[in-house]
C-alpha cells in the first residue's frame, strides 16, 4: 500500500478530512459538519476521529503527516490559531498541541516530541488552497505565483521560487486590504476602499443592496422571488444581460483589475491565480478585470502587449506604451492570469502537501 | 593592500566610480562628468579610465569586482541596458560586454570568458542603493526590507531573506506606478493615479503648478523671486507654514502612506527604507504618511498598535481594530519605517557589494 498525507480543511460549515497520495490522488476524502457552536475541542475530537480511521484504513506506518487548513491568523511556529473570525471560540487554541495531543494517545503518533514535531502542520486556509493549485493545480510546475481566494473576503498568498512567503509576522498576502479605492466605503479591518469591498461576495451583496436602494427594481424583484437570492442569482442576472447585475460584476472586475495591477508592478511573478467560490462568476467579471489590468500595469503590458486579451481589450496604451519593450528576454516569461482548477478541494491538497514542504518552512526556521 | 570592489553609479549628471572594501569603507570615489549628449560609448570610455586608475592604485590582485548601477531597466542575465528614459542611444545597449571588452584590452581584466563573467556586474540604480543600505545603511543586519527611492519618479527594490527580488522579468518593485487614486492624474506608463503622480519631484512641480493656476500667490511670488525654485524651496516654505505648500506635502504624504500600507499588507517586511533626494524633505511628508499607513494597514496595526507614532497620529482605528492581537510572536517583531542614510552613496555603496552577492544572483540562476 502507498504512502499517503492526512489533508484537513476546516471551514465555518464543514470539515472535510482526505488521505493524499504523494503524486496527489485522493484515496478517501471523509467531510462532516463543523458544528461551530460546540467550540474547538469537539471539532478537533471529530477530526482526530476520523484521522483515526483513515490512517487505521491506509496504515500508519504509511502515513508521511498530517496537515491542517485554517480560518484564521495563526501563530504557524507555535501551532496556534490566534485570531478566528468566523470560528468563535478558537482564539488563542493551540491547535496543533490539541491535535497532537489525541493522536498520541490513540497511538497514531509516538510519543517523541520530536516526532510529533515533524508530523502535525498547520496553516492558514488561503496558503493551504495557494500551496495546492501549486502543487497539482492551475500553478503546477509555476515556482512564483500569487493566489487570489475570492470568498466572503479576499484571501491571499504569495509563492517564491516554490515557497509560501509569510512575511515576518505570518501576515503576508492580505491583498483583500490593499486600498484600491482612497475613499470608498469602510471595511471592518479600519482602511477604507479594500479591494474586497469590492470583489468579493460580501461586496456583490453590498453594491445589490445599493443598487436595490438606488431604485434597481429589476433586482429588488429577483431578490423577493428567490428564496436563495445570492452570488449565484446575480452571475446568472449578468449573463442574461440584466444591466444592474451587469454594472455590478464590472465594478467588480476593475477594481480587482487595479489590485493585480498592483501586484503585477510589485512582484512580477509568473501567474497569479483567481480561486474561491466567487471565482465562478470568472465569465461576468474576467473582462473588466483584464481590461483594467492591461491599461495599468507597466510590467503586465511590457510582457503582454501582444496577447490576444489586451490587444483585444479597450486599452489604447497597451500596444505603443512599451516602445518597443518586446524583446525575447520578457516575451517568453508572460504574466499568465488563470481561475483556480481545483475548487473546493484545493485547500485539502495543499493541507495534505504541507508536511512533504515542511523542511523548507520558513516560519520554522526563523530566529 | 586590502581587497577592494569598485562601484560605479551612472547618472544622467554624474558618473561617479569608487573602490570600496569588503567591509564598506571607500578607499576613494571620482565623480566625472556623464555628458550623456555624446552617448554610451564614449561615456564607458571615461568609466573604463577612471576604473583603470584606480585598479593600477590599489593594485589589481585585490580587485574583487566591479559593479555598476544604471538608472533604466536592464536584461541582467545578459548584462544589456534595454531602456533609459534619460541616456538618450543607450537603449539596447551591451553594457556588460562593452566594458568588459576596454577592461581586457587594457589588461585589468584576463580574457578567459569565464573568469570576466565573475567580474562585471549591473544591477538597476534603485536597488543598486537599495543594496547599499541593505549592506551598510539603514537596514543593515534586515533580511526582509523594500526601499523606495523618490526622485524624478518613484524607485522600488525588495529584498527578501537578503537577495534582490528581481521577478520573472526583472520587473518587480515597480512602486511608482502603483495605482493609489483611479482616477487620478495620467502617467507616463499608462495608467492614472500613480504613486509617483503624487510623491515624488515630479508630482511636486505639478501640484506647485496646479496650486499657482489656482491662485496661490505666495507660492507664485516665490517661485518668481528665487531662480532656483524646485523641491527644496517647497519644503522649506512649508517648514515656515506656508499653508499651500504644507497642502502639497501632506498631499504627498497621504499617497505614501497609502502606497506604504499595500506593500505592508502584500509583503508584511521588517522595514521600508525611504531614501532618494526627495526624502530629505521627510519632516514635511512623514506625519501625513505615518498617519495614512497607521490608519490604513490592518498588518502595520496589528504589529504597531502600542508605537508612538501609530497612537500618535489621528487614527482612531489603530488602537482598537486588532482586539488583543499584541501576541509575543508578532510584537517582537515590529515593521519599522525609516529614513535611507547613505544619501547618494547609497547606489555607488550597492553597485561596489553586487560583485560579492553575484553568487547568490536570482536572475543568473533563473532557468
Amino acid at each position: 500500500m502507498s504512502d499517503f498525507s492526512i489533508g484537513v480543511d476546516l471551514g465555518g460549515t464543514n470539515l472535510r478530512v482526505a488521505a493524499v497520495t504523494p503524486e496527489g490522488r485522493i484515496l478517501e476524502k471523509v467531510s462532516i459538519e463543523t458544528n461551530v457552536s460546540l467550540g474547538p475541542d469537539l471539532a478537533i475530537d471529530k477530526m482526530c476521529g476520523v484521522i483515526q480511521q483513515l490512517v487505521a484504513k491506509y496504515k500508519n506506518d504509511n502515513l508521511c503527516g498530517i496537515g491542517l487548513g485554517l480560518p484564521g491568523i495563526l501563530d504557524i511556529e507555535n501551532g496556534i490559531m490566534r485570531k478566528a473570525a468566523n470560528l468563535p471560540g478558537w482564539a488563542n487554541y493551540p491547535a496543533r498541541a490539541e491535535i497532537e495531543r489525541r493522536l498520541c494517545a490513540s497511538g497514531i503518533l509516538k510519543n517523541h516530541a520530536h516526532a510529533m514535531i515533524e508530523r502535525v502542520f498547520i496553516e492558514n486556509d488561503a496558503r493551504a488552497a495557494a500551496l495546492g493549485e501549486h502543487w497539482i493545480g492551475a500553478g503546477r510546475g509555476v515556482r512564483n505565483m500569487a493566489m487570489l481566494t475570492l470568498g466572503t473576503g479576499i484571501g491571499g498568498c504569495v509563492i517564491l521560487d516554490g515557497k509560501i512567503w509569510h512575511g515576518i509576522n505570518g501576515m503576508a498576502g492580505e491583498f483583500g486590504h490593499v486600498t484600491v479605492e482612497p475613499e470608498g466605503p469602510p471595511c471592518g479591518c479600519g482602511n477604507r476602499g479594500c479591494a474586497e469591498r469590492y470583489a468579493s461576495a460580501s461586496a456583490i451583496k453590498r453594491m445589490v443592496q445599493e443598487a436595490i436602494a438606488n431604485g434597481a427594481s429589476s433586482l429588488a424583484q429577483a431578490a423577493s422571488s428567490d428564496a436563495e437570492f445570492g452570488v449565484k442569482s446575480i452571475f446568472q442576472l449578468a449573463m442574461q444581460g440584466e444591466e444592474h447585475a451587469r454594472a455590478i460584476f464590472r465594478t467588480f472586475g476593475r477594481y480587482l483589475g487595479i489590485l493585480l495591477a498592483d501586484l503585477v508592478n510589485i512582484l512580477n511573478l509568473e501567474m497569479f491565480v483567481i480561486g474561491g467560490g466567487v471565482a465562478s462568476a470568472w465569465e461576468a467579471f474576467a473582462p473588466a478585470m483584464m481590461a483594467e489590468l492591461c491599461a495599468r500595469s507597466i510590467v503586465f503590458g511590457a510582457v503582454a502587449a501582444n496577447s490576444a486579451f489586451c490587444a483585444a481589450s479597450a486599452n489604447p496604451g497597451s500596444s505603443n506604451r512599451d516602445g518597443g519593450f518586446q524583446t525575447p528576454w520578457s516575451g517568453d516569461r508572460k504574466t499568465v492570469i488563470t481561475q483556480a482548477v481545483l475548487g473546493s478541494d484545493a485547500g485539502l491538497y495543499g493541507a495534505a502537501h504541507l508536511a512533504a514542504l515542511a523542511n523548507q518552512h520558513p516560519a520554522r526556521d526563523m530566529k
